[in-house]
């Protein structure tokens, strides 16, 4: 499509929300003028005289059989989990999301998140059980089959690690993709048991004040969970978008607590003893008990808060010319929903409220959106969400004030600190590579 | 847990909203005493002290590496869809969604169904074209990177074929699963662009009233679309629940038209040709004109009418002795969001409210439930489904009438009819068999 004058008059009167070419969204809904302006200029298209449509050689032929169980395209394979741990070893193993390579508002379950600390356990559904003891007025074991029996709900929910984002404590921003620094969130919905409907059925001792989860993986992992948040909206989950739970996240059931940290959302769950204190286990007594710039330390941080990250343009995706891009990311919240997203092109001088897509759901991703016209110069760009009970990202400079930084560069993997909600910017430069930087 | 006096007495209090154990459903967001008293007098979960919990195998030593595209269990290997032509012979293949083996609102996409009248085409999606010329004003012609730069759309919805259901126009009730019955229909969501946008690009000529749709496979499969449909709610999709699309569903893109019979949704998307009169291609002047019983036929019939069915209990799930369980299924519109779902115990004579999942969304599955305390006798499950345009599922006797039956049982396969959205009625029997029956 060439640039016609027609077109160079409708950019022109074009408005702007903020600076460096993010487009006002409103305009997009109104019709295709907005959208035929904003593309002007460049050929993003050609035109079909100049390339007629010749036939390929997979439409000259039949195709393949339809298998049972239906796998990606050969060409998807690039789209894959980065390992920590590709061999197994006997140490603990993270599996990343490819954020920026994905789209939409959950995540697939091929590509869903997991850390295990001794791997993955083969768990045999019809042989496991679930009990539920301790401070209850009648103990009780279930299995898959009489779970299922009970009423189901189910829920969109993100699950994050407390490290998730972890390397941007660096002091130094470290080059390296959205899925290496924010890999370790996903979202799926889950279908399950309210654990406030199992609780009803085992009686509570007016004593419990706490459930200790523990899942039935080598190391038995065990947390700590307040009884008010079990009786509120925890589930024992076992489907996980539509099918049962992926091994890598707790086949044949977990614990989700919506919006609390991933390693209380005890995977392969086969305990959970009500009890009157806190276990003080290994994850919740050294792991996650977070050291802070005064030497106090936090006893338990279980919420997951505020945060968003730009997927589209981001480190790994190169631009391909000046002209029109969609800015894309994920904004989510264990607070609720999220109310708002900005979205910055200047490195957070001027901001431009993106799309939210619907529906928003609370503890969920939501997907948002902001068109952009990148003129080839420099940029850096930045999202910052707002939830429904009035949080909002905290700036950098905010967040290295009250939580600390790292003293040194270390590696992506592997950092001790947690519940990083800060700003992600990326810098694009005139050539287009996109770069972390912390602006 | 054994039954107590105290619990028999509530059960007998306990409100049902219809006959033959359907229970108020209200009663349960109240708390535990109502589901206490629906589950009392049978034993589903034993008594923790009856069964201690020992350790299992996989708990003893370390488990399996996390891969990098992750594998479900090799215990869910029986979750698969059926297939009409497992050898990828020469002619049209279903694979059906086992959806009494899934739960939830939407479909995994290995699950999702997929028909292919020549098997599935190994596309390159860097050498793959969508060109949409016609009576536009500029032909042009997209690559999948150029797609990928417009602004983009994710919603859920279904895609049915239109000769889902297909054998329940048999005269005699064919016994077969929900997944045979019903498995050519499922949900996901899909992220992509609106075609409008595209067409805006392109210019429209005043004189377009229609556009063929066409694929790349190698039957070129082609079907023509009103223009009004095309500027509205169609979608070029290119992702399915986060993920690029699948390759029995279109991958690397597909047209999406929310609520339209499946076959309309033409996968493998290479060409959109905007015309004045649509095409009468092999599949809209043949398979799809349904001969009604007054001899006239449906030129087009485009629209997936509402529908519901109910998932569990059905045939091939075996009930586990009396109790309580919960009645659950899928229903859905092409005309909008699905407004009530009414549940029979009784074959009809009596209905309940079922709860709906929510979000209930605009052409997408809703998810069902209704708590149910089965005494063991004989049942006649049934789900009858409401949408917000005031629509309503047809009773069997007025669907036959209107749009007639086969005169003889041919097998559950190959019926030529189109189109059902009546009811469907699953009947139990003292031992707890599950049977499909007309009622």
């Amino acid at each position: 499509m060439e640039m016609t004058p027609g077109n160079k008059r409708e950019w022109e009167k074009l408005e702007a929300v903020a600076a460096n070419g993010l487009l006002d969204r409103r305009a997009f809904l109104r019709g295709g003028a907005a959208l035929a302006a904003a593309m002007s200029g460049y050929t993003l298209v050609e035109s079909a005289a100049a390339a007629p449509l010749a036939d390929d050689p997979w439409s000259l032929e039949p195709g393949a059989a339809s298998p049972s169980y239906e796998k990606r395209s050969r060409f998807e394979e690039k789209v894959a989990r980065t390992l920590s741990n590709p061999k197994g070893e006997t140490r603990t193993s993270h599996a990343r999301t490819p954020h920026h390579l994905l789209n939409g508002s959950f995540t697939p379950n091929s590509l869903h998140f997991t850390i295990v600390h001794a791997g993955t356990p083969d768990i045999d559904p019809d042989k496991h059980r679930l009990v539920i003891h301790g401070l209850v007025k009648q103990p009780l074991v279930f299995t898959l089959d009489t779970l299922s029996r009970y009423p189901m709900v189910s829920r969109m929910t993100f699950v994050e690690c407390g490290g998730n984002s972890a390397p941007m404590f660096s002091p130094q921003p470290i080059q390296a993709t959205a899925q290496a620094l924010h890999g370790l969130v996903s979202c799926a919905e889950w279908t399950g048991v309210r654990l406030s409907t199992l609780l009803e059925e085992t009686g509570i001792d007016p004593k419990a004040k706490w459930l200790i989860a523990e899942g039935a993986d080598e190391p038995a992992l065990s947390r700590s969970v307040p009884l008010g948040k079990a009786m509120d909206d925890a589930m024992v989950a076992l489907y996980q978008n539509g099918e049962r739970l992926m091994p890598g996240n707790g086949y044949p059931m977990r614990l989700l607590l919506p919006g609390w940290e991933g390693n209380m959302n005890v995977k392969f769950l086969r305990r959970l003893k009500l009890v009157e204190q806190p276990a003080m286990s290994y994850y919740e007594a050294r792991t996650y008990s977070q050291v802070l710039p005064d030497g106090k330390a936090f006893k338990f941080y279980f919420l997951q808060e505020v945060k968003s990250f730009i997927t589209q343009p981001s480190p790994g995706l190169a631009m391909k010319g000046p002209g029109y891009y969609e800015i894309s990311g994920i904004a989510y919240s264990g607070n609720g929903r999220i109310s708002k997203v900005m979205v910055s092109a200047d490195g957070g001088r001027s901001w431009g409220q993106a799309d939210l897509q619907l529906p928003v759901l609370s503890k969920a991703f939501t997907r948002f959106r902001m068109p952009w016209r990148w003129d080839g110069g420099p940029a850096v760009l930045q999202s910052r969400a707002w939830d429904e009970a009035g949080n909002v990202q905290p700036t950098r400079a905010q967040f290295v004030a009250a939580r600390g930084e790292t003293k040194t560069v270390p590696s992506v993997m592997g950092f001790p600190n947690q519940h990083y909600n800060s700003l992600t910017s990326w810098a694009i430069d005139g050539k287009g590579e996109v770069k972390h930087v912390y602006a």
